[in-house]
Parts: structure tokens; C-alpha cells; sequence
């Protein structure tokens, strides 16, 4: 936990408000509040760190293997994404916004390239309760 | 290394041409040949799997930890960069384009928005054998 506030150190802590999606010992997975796409998710390590640069890097596999697992929840025919996009913004050029690392999780569909661009922007929330226990249900039925 | 012809492989195998930046016992690190900004590197690990869902987990790990190392090197005063994104693109419908896993850093500047969404269209090559000679000492000093 960071010695200043931090709102993923609350989430992991479970003292803010977040849509989760999956939990283990090392990360905690929750949906993106303004997604660029339905289902867009952060993977983030439960051990506070701004960056890449104090990041553990023994926390990459289980950053990883999360994301993994969410991705091949999102590619379920169920779920419908056909691809996903992972991406760590890093530092404030790179358009970092909460400094404790993060991994994001967006899924893609075949031919949704405008409705990305236009999610880049427009970033609505939508029904993330819903979505949120779909994916839940998607990567429990896989464990 | 895969069965169907696979240019990451190539390179991993010494048969390919590439600019390389870092290596180790899990990873090869080299320039993307049409960068989005200076000093675009691709991580990609030295066994073969198309996409996150075939990744052994276990790689994470090695991929992360040499995407923070090279990310310092590109964070230092000499290469100038003040952050970086690292991404992942899975499937064709995220705009993967090469079926060899591979982890995009890609440097950052502040100020650089413009510029790295010409970078996105144009994707120059640049000097690039003097960029990853730079890089590479930037690495080798940290070690
Ligand atoms: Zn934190
Ligand atoms: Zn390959």
C-alpha cells in the first residue's frame, strides 16, 4: 500500500467502490470505469507501485497470466471479442493517469475500428455491473 | 520455434536481419522496423506462440522484466524519452500483424501527441542502426 492515497490501493484494500472482474494472491482485476470498449479491464498487482520503474519484476507473470485468462474470457463465443489489446501507459507522457501500474485489457471485435476511435473519446460507462459478472462468470467456468 | 515459416522465429534463430537492443535466456528484444516514435522495440520471447492464448505464463515475467529494463534505458537523460507505453496486440481484429508473440515499448515524449499520431501513419525507419547501438549501451550500463 502507498503511503499517500491511492484509489487502486483502496480498491485492492476493499474500501473503493469497483466492478471486479478476477482476484488472486498477487492482482486484483476490475472493469474500467470509462471504457474504451465494453468490457475494458485493468489488471492491476495488489503491491502498490507507480510504474515500470518500482514495479516487481516478478509481478509480470502474474500481471500476465490474469490477463491471459480474461482475454480468453473476452474471446469466448459468448463474450464475442475477437482480439484484445493489452497496454501499460507509463509516466505522464505516455498518458499514465493513476500511478499504481496497471494493465489494461480492451477487447476488439472484427470491424471496430471507428467505434474504438470514437470509445477513445466518448468513453462511456455503460451497464458495468452486468458486463462485470459476465466476465466473472466466463473465467470461473474456465478455472 | 514454429512449424510454418515465422520471421520472429527467424530472428530469434540468427537468420534474420534485425537491430537488436537486448537478449537473455527467455527473450529477444529488437527495433520495430517501422517505428511509432525513435527507439520502438518489440520484446518477443524466444519460443514460439502466436498469441496470448498459446504464451506459457511463466514467460511474463521475462517479457516484463526486460520491457522495464529497456523502458529505463529509454527513460534516461541520453535517450531522452519521459515515459513509455508497452502493448500487446492479440488477434488480427486488435491489429496484430506478426503471429509470433510480441510486447510493443514504445518511448514517449512530453508534448509528443502529435507527433506519435503522425508516427502511427508514417512509421519511419529512421537511423536504426544507431538508435539500437545507443540503446544497447544505455542497457549495458544498467547491468
Ligand atoms: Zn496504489
Ligand atoms: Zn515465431
Amino acid at each position: 500500500m502507498s503511503t499517500v492515497p491511492c484509489v487502486f490501493c483502496d480498491i485492492v484494500a476493499g474500501r473503493g467502490p469497483a466492478h471486479l472482474v478476477y482476484s488472486d494472491e498477487h492482482v486484483v482485476a476490475f472493469l474500467d470505469r470509462a471504457p474504451v470498449t465494453r468490457g475494458h479491464t485493468l489488471v492491476i498487482p495488489r503491491k502498490h507501485s507507480s510504474g515500470l520503474s518500482d514495479l516487481d519484476p516478478a509481478l509480470g507473470t502474474p500481471l500476465f497470466a490474469a490477463a491471459q485468462r480474461i482475454a480468453d474470457a473476452m474471446k469466448t463465443l459468448e463474450f464475442g471479442a475477437h482480439g484484445v489489446n493489452l497496454a501499460v501507459n507509463d509516466g505522464r507522457a505516455a498518458m499514465q493517469t493513476v500511478f499504481h501500474t496497471h494493465l489494461h485489457v480492451v477487447p476488439r471485435r472484427v470491424g471496430d475500428k471507428l467505434s474504438f476511435a470514437t470509445g477513445l473519446v466518448t468513453r462511456r460507462a455503460g451497464d458495468l455491473a452486468t458486463t462485470a459478472a459476465h466476465l466473472r462468470s466466463l473465467i470461473g467456468d474456465r478455472t
